[in-house]
């Protein structure tokens, strides 16, 4: 038995231990009773400290180097080179982190976690400060485990969005910011948009219905996967053959679900495209958590919000929900789902002031990261920047600097940036695929979507970890990440929304 | 850190695993998609194996030993030195079958199984006679591992009854043999039932909500259970706090499916009943399967099929199912859901029947291991016996030897006798329960169930299985296991349903 095949014996059941975990973990979210989660806790503690071990053994080391001079000589490109290359960068980054500040970090942030669930909705900071000081000085040991770092931040993007450094983000966001800015300026400026239809209560089953025969036609594969219902909707997946989405519905927003279901099936795509022969694999699997963003909110946002969407699915939408949009025009329920404002919450937001709310959060990560922030002033300070970046007031911390669950369940550093990245990414991808098949835009407005579907498996899913976020984005589209392609589908298509003039457009200055 | 918490810890971590296998085999038989079947298998296998190479580990053994020396003060019925007995018995018929034999059982197992899924509809014994030979010697040498047996089976038989030999089950299912023919023949020389307002079309919906409503007053606790549809209704537990079954309703049957769930409620009831302090060690679970039955069937039949019941939950079922019961008389409903008949298939049969299905398979499992009976003249011997038994020809193997799992999914021998403990127990429980609380009947006619379940939880769950079935027999009804109770049962209920003469009960002469 070759190195090779050791290595992939053993990092299948590996892949077995961890995709248990995962089964877990959805449980936990959508089935489990209360009284399940003292024991649930206990039994992903032990699967996650199996899979960590095996792993981190020596011995996954040594198949490394014996496999690497077994497949010297195969192509960059190949399933074997890459194997070994992603393998070796995930071990790496496995071993140099010492077990007992793995699981001190995991103890933690499940205290952590515990501690925010109540003391948001109590709005109380003070009970929550002393967990992420601590929160932050883990972080900031993590990080020291791979010295030479050019940003302290650096390895905790690496874990999420690797070869995405701080400074590469921070001048990503600084072109995006001058950009972006002056389109909402222009957009806010003018009469909000009437919404109002979406507001109309609309049964939870009819909802499900419509989201569900949407995402068949994206190309969603039943067979391979299922709905359910969580209170925060995510992606899952147990093997390629088994990849889960949720979403929530509320029954007096109608396109909350809605949008939300579109998201998390392209989050499932990108899964369910990636090649069957990767399967076991550390390879089966997004290779970054922007490439990954991009997907989701390319079909929530360039497709889901479209124009062209919306000519097919319009009709079927108000067959479905007769009493909600009988009576409200295709244009008028167009504008509604593309309403742009300036508001206090996130994961709320409209795809236009989004990135905003993200370039918040990653500076104070780098401040607090740097040393400049305390985690006593985060408070204050969230609600300086926020007023200043949106002009809206933060009245408490449960709307201000408690409402993201990440820095109370993981590190200070890395969780944000890959939101944005997404963004920008999606639009690159859209435009490449586009460029490459100009039926796309056609196709989307007789609700078929196999064109755009099949160019990305071919272009991005189909390789799962094989190549790094630059890697894939210089393949598909034929250059580097650049903000270029997102400015100009948030202009062309809210250009026309909200009558801009051309002369509002003018970026600021990038300082 | 003395011997026992570390083997305590030890447990813990074994529990979790076997949990979270759990977890996926009750996933897989509920919501997985077709395709995670793949990588599902390939996960249960690498967490059993885990915990089965963590439970043989010979350091398991010295942690006994040592662990043994610090209790052996403690009296027999304190939970430590139960469960070192018990662990210590559950190790020991762990460690002396070999691995290799027990991976082989489990692929040949799962390859068995497969072939029978489509053997059995298409009704060939022919494509699975090969694979049943196997079993038959795989079973032989399982039983092998256990040298000093009185017969072959006792040691597949302590699996799942243990310290049930098959000298003990022969003779007690030859004495209920003889008390239950008279009453079978003589019921069935009677007009047969008319049952057929039970076959009126029912809403899955109507049907659900009703059975949950049932076993919510059983006291089945939802914060630490639930229950989800199946093709094959089961319970299953991850945890004293997640204690769950599954059902399934036919809406053409408006019986099958409330049936299942008090069934499967009365499994689930024992677990939830399990004392807090036995959690995470082997002592958390029921202690055989003919207890474990016992509490199904007397949930099921013995409450749930009683005259008393329905005085209180007939104007409920009506209101339920207005359409479907709204012109059917109480005495109508309760006689069709007692109807006795003969018929082919043991799942489906009546609770006067039953027992006979499961003497035939005993029979002949104890046959074949002995070498009288070869696989090649199992459907021919099964016809044979079965017409002898039920006066009832067998049109194909479908409906005759190939109609059970058991054979296609483990090993012959041990599979069938709990089903007939667990109903011979039933009565005998319910009967020590109704001497010490006299009251139980007329609660139940109020729908009340509180005294039944609490005595049950204090005679029999709470203990988990620190005992043996015969010790808890012998603590919860003051001797050992015995008919009687049974047989009296039956004719008791019977009598008056079908007009029985006295001189209809005389027993066959005993053999």
């Amino acid at each position: 038995m070759t190195a090779l095949a050791q290595l992939k014996s053993r990092l299948l059941e590996i892949d077995n231990i961890r995709h248990a975990a995962d089964v877990l973990r959805w449980d936990q979210t959508t089935y489990m009773p209360p009284g399940g989660a003292a024991a649930r806790g206990r039994q992903l503690g032990t699967l996650t400290q199996l899979s960590h071990e095996r792993f981190t053994d020596p011995e996954t080391g040594r198949l490394l180097d014996a496999a690497a001079r077994e497949t010297a000589a195969l192509p960059y490109d190949s399933d074997e080179a890459s194997l070994l290359r992603v393998t070796r960068r995930e071990w790496e980054q496995s071993v140099k982190m010492p077990s007992a500040l793995v699981a001190e970090m995991n103890e933690h942030s499940t205290l952590s976690y515990q501690a925010w669930t109540t003391a948001r909705p109590a709005n109380d900071f003070t009970a929550v400060r002393p967990l992420l000081e601590r929160t932050l000085e883990l972080s900031r040991r993590m990080a020291d485990c791979f010295p030479g770092y050019e940003h302290v931040a650096d390895p905790l993007i690496d874990f999420s969005d690797y070869g995405m450094k701080a400074s590469k983000v921070r001048a990503l966001f600084s072109e995006l910011r001058a950009g972006l800015v002056p389109i909402v300026r222009a957009i806010t400026s003018r009469t909000p948009v009437d919404d109002s239809c979406l507001k109309r209560r609309a049964p939870e089953a009819d909802q499900w219905a419509f989201g569900l025969a949407v995402i068949k036609r994206f190309g969603y594969d039943l067979e391979r996967g299922r709905q359910d219902k969580t209170h925060h909707p995510f992606m899952t997946k147990f093997s390629l053959g088994d990849v889960r989405i949720t979403t929530r519905i509320r029954e007096d927003d109608l396109s909350d679900g809605l949008f939300a279901t579109l998201h998390e099936c392209g989050h499932a795509l990108y899964e369910q495209g990636i090649d069957m022969r990767l399967e076991g694999t550390p390879l089966a699997g997004g290779t970054s958590s922007g490439v990954h963003e991009s997907q989701s909110r390319l079909w929530e946002n360039l497709v889901g919000r479209s124009a062209g969407f919306w000519e097919f699915f319009y009709p079927e939408i108000q067959r479905a929900l007769p009493r909600q949009l009988g009576d409200v025009a295709r244009d008028a329920f167009y504008k509604a789902i593309n309403k742009v404002e300036r508001s206090l919450i996130r994961v709320d937001a409209d795809e236009v002031t989004y990135n905003l709310h993200v370039m918040l959060r990653f500076e104070l990560e780098l401040d607090m990261l740097e040393g400049k922030l305390a985690v006593k002033d985060l408070p204050r300070v969230w609600r300086d920047r926020f007023e200043a970046d949106f002009g809206v007031p933060v009245p408490d911390d449960r709307t201000g600097c408690m409402q993201d669950v990440h820095w109370f369940a993981g590190p200070i550093g890395g969780a944000f940036q890959g939101y944005t990245i997404g963004n920008v990414l999606s639009a690159q991808f859209h435009k490449a695929a586009l460029a490459a098949q100009p039926r796309i835009p056609d196709e989307i407005r007789r609700g078929e979507f196999g064109t755009l579907r099949e160019w990305l498996r071919e272009n991005v899913y189909r390789h799962g970890s094989k190549f790094t976020a630059d890697e894939i984005i210089q393949r598909a589209s034929g250059g580097p990440l650049t903000t270029g392609p997102y400015l100009d589908y948030l202009w062309s298509k809210y250009q026309p929304l909200y009558g801009l003039e051309a002369s509002e457009r003018q970026p600021l200055s990038v300082g």
